[in-house]
């Protein structure tokens, strides 16, 4: 098996962005799956477009996406991506999209085709806080996440797909009271863990799920 | 204009829920639009049903629910409802979907049919915090929301949808500490402003944006 | 009885203090006792010259002091001031002690002589969130009322004396994200719950108590 | 240098207390000081005195306390100790004084006597999150803290104290969502680090402290 993983470079005023600064540790090799890691820019366009020039240079069986969700407690698995940009800040090649679709020709929304709660298992038998969400927002994680899947989807491609939130390392929040951050270390445990589950084919579990609203 | 707003009973060991308090206490006119009120079951089924069933009896221009999201700081207009339900804890029926779609057959979700950001905008000039959410959740509110645009949908009404959730009311946090909650008085302004935007035909309005991540 | 109740000018940026918001919402008798006002500078040393001045003038029986605590999620009765200054930004006449003792000849810290509990108690009967709380800070909230309750202690003074921290208004967190906040009709409720507790000479009530730690 | 370093066993539901996990893992020999671990009930007055007995014993020169503050988000260094016990929950002896003095003749509080900021400094230069605390509340850990300086006062020891309070270990946190945790080693660390800044002698520094109220 081939998993492509992305992660991004920084973003919005941040040095570092741990989700390449996991991918950089991960381990080559997973469960015999055979691991490719690729930066992308944190930019919509481009982060769509060099993803999918990956996908089909290296014909992977699964892209894993990662990226920071800064203020989130927990590693988050995400369920859904919906068709919509909308950026409170421009990204690192100046875009601002405000209100408008990812792709005009799209649908709606995409679900995740991962194992997104046997995944959250696992990493919290790792001792590492991680639950199920929701939204990816609608920035340019959300973009990536939609873009993949869109062209997965439109390309009726072999290729399953997913995006796992990280939160802020711990060297980013020390000038920020009450700002919740991880060590390096668990968050890259937490994507191995998920790998795992991913390389060994483990199918999707039913236990009860979220929050409540 | 006819606008039919829902609100649900209490649920989750409350004893009151904010959301019909709220309908209580709402005008039965607010520009020149008669203001239909119908409290519906926290349960994922007869929500839907009771609220179809008035659709097709009243035949509304408009559908505003309103439903509560115990946790969340301030007044949120839902961009999107998805095809799932997910439910940490049984419905006032018994009812415990979990990673079930909402319809088999429906898209896999729906965007609000308001001008989500001109309704958030009209209430922040009341004073009353208020943003957009890209998440309305997996269980009874965002199931209400999916049915009835996807009812809309499929049966190719001409009536507009769209959900707003309000906090806890502060006689419900007496005894938790740090967690927000509002006065029943400005939840009725928030929804009173709501209901004036839509009631004026207002357009939606293209406003810098959320949360990023 | 007379009881002077203070409350500070805007600081930080924020274009209102709630603190002086409320009182001069403030009734001008309750439950018999007169109600005099002051508003006093946010600044470290005018605003205990200021009180202390106006204890001089007006010979109160009691002195409630009134301050912000942007953040907190309800009204804190303090139950301590203490012998420290620490200041993260400068007050509004640009004094930022740091590490420095309130006064070199002073105690260590202060008990609030107002029934604190039975006060917090009043509050939460009109349905307003409120609590204990074991620190002022160390601004000039702190600052004032160790000053007013050193110079009560120096001078022998039949005076009771105590703090309560009021969270943001509504308008002071539009534009925050998360932050949680109040309005000042319920503020202006509670203060005044405080006052009646206060003015019947309502006894200290042994309750359970706040946050573990 | 002898330094005796004190950590509390489980209470109030948990399984483990980080603070005597973190113990366990202290090396015995810190930058030339002798390390003396001492476990501790979390019992209002056997933790009193089975500290005080290890003091007579063993004669230290500084007493390093430590505890859980369980939703804290990162490494509180205690400023001060408060004449006040208020407890929530009983103890794990039963005991649950409310509003009572830790000591009827005791001064009103104690300032640590440990270099608070250096402190928080060098945990900070390891990339671990920490501040300094102006409450360590009314329960077990600010009685123990409160208790032994008052012994040390009182029988004019030559002898330095502190508290530093630690946040949920990841584990504890599983299952509870939007709550802070952090590493075992992140917190082995940053109380390793306090240790380096107590062994050495170092003066406190005079920097900017922390939040505004």
């Amino acid at each position: 098996m081939k998993i492509l993983v992305t992660g991004f470079d920084p973003f919005g005023g941040e040095k570092v962005n741990p989700a390449f600064e996991v991918i950089k540790k991960l381990k080559d090799n997973i469960e015999g799956a055979e691991i490719v890691k690729l930066q992308v820019p944190t930019a919509f366009y481009s982060s769509v477009n060099k993803t999918v020039e990956k996908i089909e240079e290296i014909k992977p069986d699964v892209v894993l996406m990662i990226g920071q969700a800064g203020g989130r407690f927990d590693v988050t698995v995400e369920r859904i991506a919906i068709n919509l940009d909308d950026a409170r800040i421009p990204d690192n090649e100046g875009n601002q999209p405000i209100d408008k679709l990812v792709d005009e020709e799209g649908l709606t929304a995409y679900f995740a085709t991962l194992p997104i709660k046997a995944i959250v298992n696992r990493i919290k038998e790792k001792n590492i806080p991680a639950s199920v969400s929701n939204s990816a927002g609608t920035y340019v994680c959300n973009h990536l996440m939609y873009g993949v899947l869109n062209h997965i989807y439109k390309n009726k491609l072999n290729i399953k797909a997913g995006f796992i939130h990280i939160p802020f390392l711990l060297e980013q929040v020390l000038n920020k009271p009450n700002v919740p951050a991880m060590t390096l270390d668990s968050m890259v445990t937490a994507i191995e863990s998920a790998i795992e589950v991913i390389a060994r084919n483990e199918e999707e579990v039913k236990v009860i799920g979220g929050v409540i609203c």
